[in-house]
């Protein structure tokens, strides 16, 4: 069994997102992606699935000051980088496979949704790559890119300290000029995901701290190369604090690193001083648009499993059935377990659709296109939040539709759940996401992006289909309440932006009918060209579904939002 | 730190819910009442709480045919037993202490905060009890009852089998007649919680098993004692199959258990023949309140555990403040951690109250009350499923507070959500209830439950009270949803109840409104009588959370009940 559909798969990336017209003129043809696919899919398959229980359950150990994670993960992340999935998106001149965006994401979605914990390795590394790519000095290309495209190192990235969680102006971490250029690294880093491990040759992290006398705040911080192993032969004094024991998403080392306790640590300041967070905001948004990917494939991956059970599973007959000894029927043949799937299915597919336009955002961005840039920045706060909190909430039903038996660890379902609840925390929470769109992302430039987004939406909204006036309906709703709340938070922007994270809810369930409008048009499409099937009649009704059940959520909250509900900036700390 | 709010149980009890007059003229006084509690709070707190975090990582394990706890569980259950908490509801003539439910259950709260599942042992041990009590001979009750109230014996109830969970009507285990009056138990049954362990000298089973010859499905089935050690000195054979490895609830033992293999089970008779349904749905009824607490419990643990740290945890500035060296706020003064606060709040309160207002219900019953009996009939599957689903909401929203600290198993909150998933599949599924509420309780007698209900609701809604009319608007448009089902269940039972656990919800939503009005009420009154305080100004910022947040989400769902949405009725299975 697969974890994800690749029906779906194959008619998101064609259908829905174009794929045909993005690679059209490149060295790129549709067998070569599918054998991109396959190739994801037979990892998946043969590495990565197969031990989704064991890593689970036997998480990373710290012994003498080493992480140690099971024998089954370094011949599964092997099999990853030898099949150049590490590479896949970075240009030829590094080492890379140049594949664009889009095809990279894809074969990613496959990949996390066979093991969202093992992908994090390779996402982790593509990340910090691309910002050695985009700022770092030539030399810094040969000396750390091209191994981490080749996939002999792996890269992290460094932000949180214990003091210094959300709220990143806050980090003390110190880089101390050397005279040779280089930086004297000092201080201690929490949360880093894939901190420390004996999966690569060595591990390049990327470091934010700040270079004394500098100005204070964000302005003053600095992003540094610091890798385990140094090219001068040394060993960087990076150590190992401990490992966090998590509730899921385990094989994926979380870590807390202490750098240049005993003054042994030296690191290479990566573009200009001072300019360090804007550097990583770059990964950050990978990272964020990565994140909904691993929640998406969480979600499709409780899906599927829920779907084959349902199909199997006798239990039960209908209300009205009379003869207590007439066969049972398959669970799916219960009305309320067919909502429990269709409710997953509805949010699974548009997080998919979302992920994917974003990574063709990325590919239209990359080759110049300035308009793909503005509406990649006004939609990867949604496409981080949306299926980190509705795919969750998805994983919920699947464990719901297997009952007792989904909630034991003979089933994977419950394991997605845990694995898919830290997505609403890590890379800029849920509530971060909200003060993202409504503090920075729908206000600049006047709302230009915004509007421009709405704009785009409109050209999708044809007239007269089943979902194009009740998505008209509340994108006006969002528009009105978009202007309302930027007013709002131009006059008094602490308790204008206390409702940022319902806003957030509100404009991701209106982009998700958007991707929903977007699929069915697609499926009418498919059916006009090879006529109707079941895997399109299920577009329609899960689309369906979506419109009656989640878009008018949006009525409610907007309501809300437009009615000024002040109660949870009102109410007082001493009133708990 | 405790993990319930003391004061809020006292003002719940004595204010909300009048136990007052409930123990006028009982032998009972409150400072009685509080000492129970107290005790139960010291049990709750010297051995549940502190063990944590060691039995949901350790657990039992399948040793031999053996179920193996860690050993700090013995003497935890020991002082529970101890201090006479199994025996707190039954009567003094079998060695009880004669408890109102409601004491019982107020300290049912506290151990369950504390520690959900050391208390599961308690929980079954008196609703088998209460079974025996209520159907067993003389003979039965001493043998059994007695060293069940004196917490020697504990109790199960086996109802399951894997070919019959939900589905009861397909259960096989067989109860063969014996000459001397008992029977021969033969079958497999399976999510037999504490159907295993080492903490009691027996174990009683109350098993449901068909006699030969009896009428098919749910008519045939009968209720039996089968004790693990009978009074005739032999060990019943009752095999351990196996253990189920579950994501939380991890101290009370699951097992898969196997009546009679080698022919050598007997049990007895509970009861009359072919009535065993009808039994154990007492039992089960006073289960499913006890489950909607065991949610409330853990919902309660997670909001004082987030609280806490909302109040200690510096991170971050308002989004005004311009000095980035300026010292960091505690994340309770965030306006989006408030509302994570307020809107666990906003759930576990009322939850608290409909759970109390069930158990002084069900004195009422015992007393001879037959308004009473309907009326809990009615709000049994409400007080089971609501908690279940929005306390474990609530428990999502402690993990984010706690943001990448909430997903360590550092903190308790990952592992309250991860217990509190069990809540809305055991004891009857969250559709199960919702077919319960729609299909059974609110037709009978014409639907004269329900009116009765909607009469209490009203007597308790006066004129101008901020939250009055709101609750007038809700319970008038769940009427009329109430009727149109009705209808539509009348003219078609599969097609109309395809949506029961849609009005669950709503109806479930609107009774939490009328809790928080009689809590806003007591507040008012406690106000009048000793001044306002911060406490009291909190449950009013609540209440107004609920009724702009949650209330009006009934708004949508009776939309979509009203306009018979019948999506995933008609979703086909092919389509998916």
């Amino acid at each position: 069994m697969r974890a994800y559909d690749r029906e779906d798969l194959q008619f998101q990336l064609w259908d829905v997102a174009g794929l045909g017209d993005l690679i059209a003129g490149s060295d790129l043809d549709r067998d070569a992606v599918n054998g991109i696919l396959d190739t994801a899919d037979q990892i998946g398959s043969d590495f990565f699935l197969p031990i989704g229980r064991e890593i689970d359950e036997n998480e990373p150990q710290f012994v003498d000051g080493r992480a140690v994670l099971p024998d089954v993960v370094k011949p599964a992340v092997d099999a990853f980088v030898r099949a150049g999935f590490i590479g896949a998106g970075f240009q030829p001149e590094h080492g890379g496979m140049g594949l664009p965006e889009t095809v990279h994401q894809a074969a990613a979605f496959v990949l996390a949704a066979s093991n969202v914990s093992l992908s994090g390795y390779g996402m982790l590394t593509v990340g910090a790559g691309r910002l050695i790519q985009s700022f770092g000095t030539d030399r810094q290309k040969r000396t750390y890119l091209e191994p981490m495209v080749e996939g002999r190192f792996f890269g992290t990235m460094c932000l949180s300290e214990p003091q210094a969680g959300s709220s990143l102006s806050d980090i003390a971490t110190r880089a101390e000029p050397m005279e040779d250029g280089r930086y004297q690294i000092i201080g201690r880093k929490m949360w880093i995901s894939a901190g420390a491990h004996e999966l690569s040759e060595n591990i390049v992290h990327l470091v934010l701290a700040k270079i004394p006398g500098g100005p204070p705040g964000v302005k003053g911080i600095s992003l540094f190369i610091v890798p385990r192993l140094r090219d001068d032969g040394a060993t960087n004094d990076v150590t190992l604090a401990g490992l966090n024991h998590k509730m899921g998403y385990r094989a994926t080392t979380n870590c807390a690193l202490n750098f240049g306790e005993a003054g042994g640590c030296i690191g290479e300041l990566l573009g200009e001083p001072h300019n360090g967070l804007s550097y990583m905001f770059q990964m950050m948004n990978e990272a964020r648009i990565g994140v909904g990917m691993g929640a998406t494939a969480l979600g499709q991956a409780g899906y599927q499993a829920s779907l084959a059970y349902a199909r199997d599973r006798p239990q039960g007959r209908a209300p009205t059935a009379k003869d207590p000894t007439a066969k049972q029927v398959a669970i799916i043949d219960h009305a309320d377990v067919r909502r429990l799937l269709l409710a997953q299915k509805a949010a699974v597919e548009p997080a998919l659709a979302l992920a994917i336009m974003c990574a063709t955002l990325v590919d239209r961005e990359r080759a110049g296109d300035v308009k793909a840039k503005a509406l990649l920045g006004l939609l990867t706060p949604v496409a981080k939040s949306w299926p980190s909190e509705f795919c969750l909430e998805a994983n919920k039903h699947a464990i719901q539709v297997l009952g007792g038996a989904g909630y034991t660890r003979d089933y994977p379902v419950e394991r997605y759940y845990r694995d898919n609840r830290l997505n609403p925390i890590h890379e800029g929470t849920h509530g971060i996401q909200g003060m993202d769109l409504l503090g920075r992302k729908v206000l600049i430039d006047g709302g230009a992006g915004f509007g421009a987004l709405a704009d785009r939406i409109r050209m999708d909204i044809a007239e007269g289909g089943e979902f194009d006036a009740p998505l008209e309906q509340a994108l006006t709703r969002l528009e009105q309440v978009t202007r309302h709340l930027a007013a709002q938070v131009g006059a008094a922007p602490d308790r204008g932006l206390a409702n940022a994270t319902l806003y957030l809810d509100c404009f991701g369930h209106v982009i998700m009918g958007w991707m929903w409008l977007r699929i069915t048009q697609a499926a009418q499409k498919c059916t006009a060209r090879d006529g109707d099937s079941d895997f399109l009649r299920g577009k329609h009704q899960a689309a369906r579904y979506y419109f009656a059940r989640e878009l008018p959520r949006t009525e409610g909250w907007s309501a809300t939002l437009l009615g000024n509900d002040q109660t949870a900036f009102d109410m007082q700390a001493d009133w708990f």
